[in-house]
């Protein structure tokens, strides 16, 4: 089974936590719009225009995995499917449920994420809402980080082992070492001081970033460098 | 099984989308915060203190259920794995996924909608933030709304059906019925114009309101009213 993940090409963003499942697990996949022609593919799938039965369940956007004919979207749902196939999730449904509300917690955090360089609008440029994310980020900073983080790193300690999971490795792990590195990237002054309060997701980041897996995944092509039209960007002006 | 639902006992919210699968299934349910002492049991369980497992792994955030000693958290997850016990979902995995995705869909599009009063920061007040609301919901009902109650009068035009599913009744239907109620409570004067282009979910928003089940759970006390501290809020000055 070869894997074909579809998202937009030159950034890391949400389907990055796709990504570093797959890596991790060493999957064959395409990453179909970076290839020639890809984008028309990828955009005649969400238009409902590719020719196919998924015409008929067209994504509302990137993130989407093809796995045979079945076509699923949406970050969180694309790794609870591949989750038990990647071996990246427990076998118990009960497990799985726990580990997908975990992981639409870092969607949710995501999201907010994003709302720092676009509070007013996704349509209009960061520049022309920088006072607004001036104000946003100050909140964010101040509260939001320091709330999500210390549910993660509380999350960590009762799991009594090294993983969200306790002894049991999964995707939200990945997801763990994706959002510190994304805030250290987006907010190096800052999370300097937030980190000191989580040094068991600290921890848990320098131990993944270390797997062979995914240093090997680190070190390619295949991993797009952070950017300034991603998810987490870094603008000085926003970093305190 | 009696299921127990935790959320915020004063408004619809996000716990809406949940309170109205139970409803229309007939389940047998507590809206346990809203009973005598259910707020403070709520708050020790999100603070892993309720003295059971359940504290290994603590909720984020409300609405969470807890079905026999299992807590599940998120809306989304919580429909997921109700879906096929109370036969508002299909019963295939790749139904279930499809399903999912939309849901998680409808799960941004609230965020978004509850933005149109806080796009600055959950910690401060509506009054606090106006002028930035203003700007917000400018690009909120003239792009954001018609993007996506337009994708799903098109997800719903290409299942061939009444249904988001086609022929299959589920939970997704329910959640649109929200989004269209709840909109018209905060938008009213936008909605009469961004509603002609989607008539589809608007049928779909009456025959799900005259489902006897509905209909009789809207006319109950059990369905709190639209209020200005839910995610739905009206403040005329927001509406253009």
């Amino acid at each position: 089974m070869r894997y074909q993940l579809f998202y937009w090409p030159g950034i890391q963003g949400r389907g990055e936590f796709v990504r570093l499942a797959l890596e991790d697990a060493g999957a064959a996949y395409d990453d179909v719009a970076r290839q020639d022609g890809g984008m028309s593919r990828m955009m005649a799938m969400m238009k409902g225009s590719a020719g196919s039965d998924a015409d008929k369940r067209p994504p509302f956007a990137p993130p989407f995995l093809k796995s045979g004919k079945l076509v699923i979207a949406q970050a969180a749902n694309i790794l609870f499917y591949l989750g038990p196939r990647l071996k990246l999730a427990p076998a118990d449904d009960n497990g799985r449920l726990w580990l997908n509300a975990l992981q639409l917690t870092v969607t949710d955090f995501v999201k907010e994420v994003h709302d720092t360089h676009h509070p007013i609008a996704t349509g209009l440029y960061y520049e022309d809402q920088k006072p607004q994310a001036q104000e946003y980020v100050g909140h964010f900073l101040k509260d939001r980080v320091p709330k999500y983080l210390g549910y993660f790193e509380d999350v960590l300690t009762r799991s009594g082992g090294a993983y969200l999971l306790g002894r049991k490795f999964s995707y939200g792990d990945l997801s763990m070492f994706q959002l510190v590195d994304g805030l250290r990237y987006a907010f190096p002054k800052a999370m300097k001081r937030i980190e000191r309060k989580t040094p068991g997701l600290v921890a848990l980041h320098d131990r993944i970033a270390a797997r062979p897996t995914i240093a090997a995944y680190l070190g390619s092509e295949r991993r797009l460098p952070f950017n300034e039209d991603g998810i987490f960007r870094c603008y000085p002006e926003l970093d305190r």
